[in-house]
Formats: structure tokens, C-alpha cells, sequence
């Protein structure tokens, strides 16, 4: 897929634009926050779904794992210098480790990309496996990455 | 694209979904906003491009168009039976004019395939003009169901 193919790279140019062209901080975090409640509400359903609270539906599980691949790749523009400081649950350590927390949204990507690709197939068991390595790579992140 | 193709059925089920679900209308506002900047961020460096105020990058550009695009099927979902009260600047008009507000949602979801398509191209003076319509359907449903 060309989006996953260029993200490192483009996260990088992106990030460099954002602070060259004076987003202020404010507005990343907002943006930033923004792109984590999509994924959320995407998620919402599949989760619901995986734990037989609501019905199977095929296409929507697909639609929304496609929609998360792609927010996979979006919210990595969302840390940019300076974005540390103001209304926000992101701890110090995205910028003080940055390997780690790029090994982080890695494997967040990965899953993500997994489970688009999963999702597509149809095979409810392996979309339940999925979704759980999917959601457990979100949790890492925030556990190690996001205040309490 | 079947993103596309699936889209007013899909946005039907999931405001279903979300309703039967009895997700908060809070919580439905703050998905919608966050969508909304979402869009607002991968627009901005796309609109420098086009002012001239940022050199073009056919492959960022192409990468956001992508992007926009899959967000442009993803707000409709946000705009739920019951979410019109609360902090929240959309306009009764919303869920008083289902078929306006709906000719308005198309409309930009068809400029941002547009959009998408003429970005891969690469012609930077036709993105320019597709850019322009883009725009125009973003300012157009603004003017119309969001308060000043």
C-alpha cells in the first residue's frame, strides 16, 4: 500500500513543514487529540463486534479497519517539537525516546495494517485474533506513552 | 472505490449503530470535531502549496488528497440523531434539512475524490483548480449548517 510504504518519510516532511510553516502547539495537540478520537470511534464498533455485544457486520468491520490503517499513518504528524507543553496527556518521553516511541507507532501501524487486511477476508475467527493483537498494541502505547 | 461505493449505506448502518449503541451525544460532538480537524490539518499545508507559500511536493500532496478523501466518508457518521445539543457550532438546519445537508456532504465528498485523483497526477495547475472546488464545497457547507 503507497500510504504505508511512505510514511516515514512523509511523517518526517510532514513534521518539518508543521514546524517550518509556525503551526502553534495548541493547534497540533488539537489536531493531534482529534485524529485519536477517530480512531476511537472506529474502533468502538469493532470491539463491540469481537465481543458479540453487537451483530457482525462484514463491511463495516472492513471499512472501519481501513479507515484505522490509514489514521495509522496520520497520527505520527501529530508530535511535533514543541507540541509537549499544553493541554495534553502526552508524556515527555515521545520526545526524550523518540526510538521507542517510533517502535511504538510502528507496531501500531503494523497491527493496524494486519488487521485492514484481515478484516477484508471475512474470517470472523482470525478478525477476533486480530483485533485483539490490534488493541493490545494501542494499550502499549498508551501505557508507556500517555499520562493516566 | 469502495470506500466510496459503500458509503451512504455504510453511514446509515453506523448512525444506527451509534444510536442503538447509545453512544453520548458529547462523545459523538468530539468524534465529529475530531474528524474536522483531521481535515483541517491535511488541508493547510495543501492550500500553501497552492498560494505558492510552500514549495509543492506532488507525493504530500497526493498522500493528504488520500487522506481527505477516506475523512470526506468518515464526518457523516459524526452528525447522529441527538447530537445537535451540546458544544457544538452545527446548525439545526442539519437534522431540519436532511436532504440539503446530505447534497452538501456529497458534494464534497465527490470534489475530495477528485481531489485525489488529479493529486496523483501530478498536473500541479490542474490541482490547482480542483484545489479551488475542493475548498469551495468545504466554505459552501460551512456558510450553510455551521454558526459563525
Amino acid at each position: 500500500m503507497k500510504l504505508a510504504v511512505c510514511t516515514a518519510v512523509i511523517a518526517m516532511v510532514m513534521s518539518n513543514l508543521a514546524s517550518a510553516q509556525d503551526v502553534k502547539p495548541e493547534d497540533v495537540i488539537k489536531f493531534r487529540k482529534g485524529a485519536y478520537q477517530v480512531i476511537g470511534w472506529e474502533m468502538r464498533p469493532l470491539g463491540l463486534m469481537v465481543k458479540g455485544e453487537m451483530p457482525y457486520n462484514k463491511d463495516v468491520f472492513a471499512r472501519n479497519a481501513a479507515v484505522i490503517d490509514t489514521m495509522s499513518h496520520v497520527v505520527p504528524e501529530g508530535f511535533t517539537p514543541g507540541s509537549d507543553k499544553g493541554e495534553t496527556r502526552a508524556k515527555q518521553e515521545i520526545w526524550s525516546d523518540p526510538t521507542k516511541f517510533k517502535a511504538a507507532l510502528d507496531r501500531f501501524q503494523s497491527e493496524a495494517a494486519k488487521m485492514n487486511e484481515v478484516a477484508k477476508g471475512g474470517n470472523f475467527d482470525a478478525i477476533k485474533v486480530q483485533f485483539g493483537s490490534l488493541a493490545k498494541s494501542c494499550g502499549n502505547c498508551h501505557d508507556s506513552f500517555r499520562a493516566k
